[in-house]
């Protein structure tokens, strides 16, 4: 046990940016039928959704809740817009955007192609791996629990509201940063923390969520130095000897 | 027959914008389920989709094919960023495209509410009524069928490819164009042409479409004397004693 891997999870060990997708896909598609030609085009429609769910992020974070309700909220301004008043179906619209949380879903699709094997790979290796992941416990304790990373991390399992530079700080605890690496998708919520706490940063780019694609790349030479980009998980097992 | 009424098709006399949406819908799921995690997020894949078709104009103009055809683009584009190849795919995006052409939904939807009491109403004034829409031959040809246009128009139905001023003013010919009118939904393709021949506009806005909302509102004084606003296709017939 030599080595510590703090994992991400979403988009990095498990799919998850589709859920929301098929959310979005089934809510145009509803209003369409709801609103008939009072619905604005779909691209009006999604562009406004993604907005105000982006924007709510500042109030309120990655909680469960903030997803359904910009479903809700962007009904509402429609209607409004319309001249509709419609409450059954702004109920409805929070209902659509739920579904990105249906637990069938992450039975079903399981973890990244070779994330398992990666892990095993690791766990042979005996180093240390340990979850990191930011979002709603109640939404992620589901997902842990249907993809069943006990089998690797056993309760080295963390939720966090946001990945900041202290939650991996305080994971890091008095280990060698030298030998610990963070390995994640995004650049906002896992580059720029693991690098400001002094880590290794192992980052497999899947920015679907435009709220994770906003990132201005002002890292300095030091920290660029610790940043190790990889097209796919399984490079981090065929690459183990670079590490 | 005192006054002549040139109508706009399109999102005027019959809904046409949704037929486009509900086939970008289609695409965005078909795209999920065929590329899976290597999909983009829906947000990119239809701001992509239509950021083509926009361009595309330029080239293709109002032709069937170019709706189709930004649908087979932008699954090229997809594969191509994700180092995939999939000419069936491509082939069966574009099918999914001119689903948007089908004629089932144009006899299923008919008329805007309203339209068919107004047009009754200016034939019953003895007013002169002439149909002008632009768009592919094709697919017009198969709309005004299926709307039944006819009965109100005869054969004063043209198609242009696209509409500029000297369609409005060979259409409008010697006529006294104080007593001449076009009715359309949008400010690029319907109010500028009209008022640059000098006749009449009554606008009843619906600019769904990206393409149609990109206006600079750079009308003379003269020509917005003659711009008449609408909130919907009724107050044509309500409001005809100021005309």
């Amino acid at each position: 046990m030599d080595k510590t891997f703090i994992w991400d999870y979403d988009d990095t060990l498990a799919w998850n940016q589709h859920d929301y997708c098929y959310a979005q896909v089934k809510f145009l598609r509803w209003v369409l039928d709801r609103l008939g030609p009072k619905a604005p085009d779909a691209q009006t429609m999604l562009n406004m959704e993604v907005g105000i769910d982006h924007e709510s992020v500042k109030a309120m974070g990655f909680q469960m809740e903030r997803f359904p309700t910009s479903f809700r909220e962007t009904y509402h301004r429609i209607c409004q817009k319309a001249g509709i008043e419609d409450p059954v179906g702004e109920s409805h619209a929070y209902d659509i955007g739920m579904l990105a949380f249906d637990e069938n879903r992450y039975w079903g699709q399981g973890l990244v192609e070779g994330a398992a094997g990666t892990l095993d790979f690791l766990v042979a290796q005996h180093d240390e791996l340990i979850l990191l992941t930011k979002g709603d416990e109640r939404v992620q304790r589901k997902k842990l629990r249907a993809t069943q990373l006990n089998k690797w991390f056993g309760d080295r399992m963390h939720i966090v509201a946001r990945k900041i530079q202290q939650d991996i700080t305080d994971i890091a605890g008095s280990r060698d940063p030298n030998k610990v690496w963070h390995v994640g998708n995004s650049f906002r919520s896992d580059v720029k923390p693991a690098l400001k706490a002094g880590i290794w940063m192992i980052y497999i780019p899947y920015e679907t969520w435009a709220y994770e694609r906003e990132h201005d790349d002002d890292l300095t030479a030091e920290q660029r130095s610790r940043l190790i980009t990889f097209g796919k998980i399984t490079d981090v097992r065929d690459n183990y000897h670079l590490l």
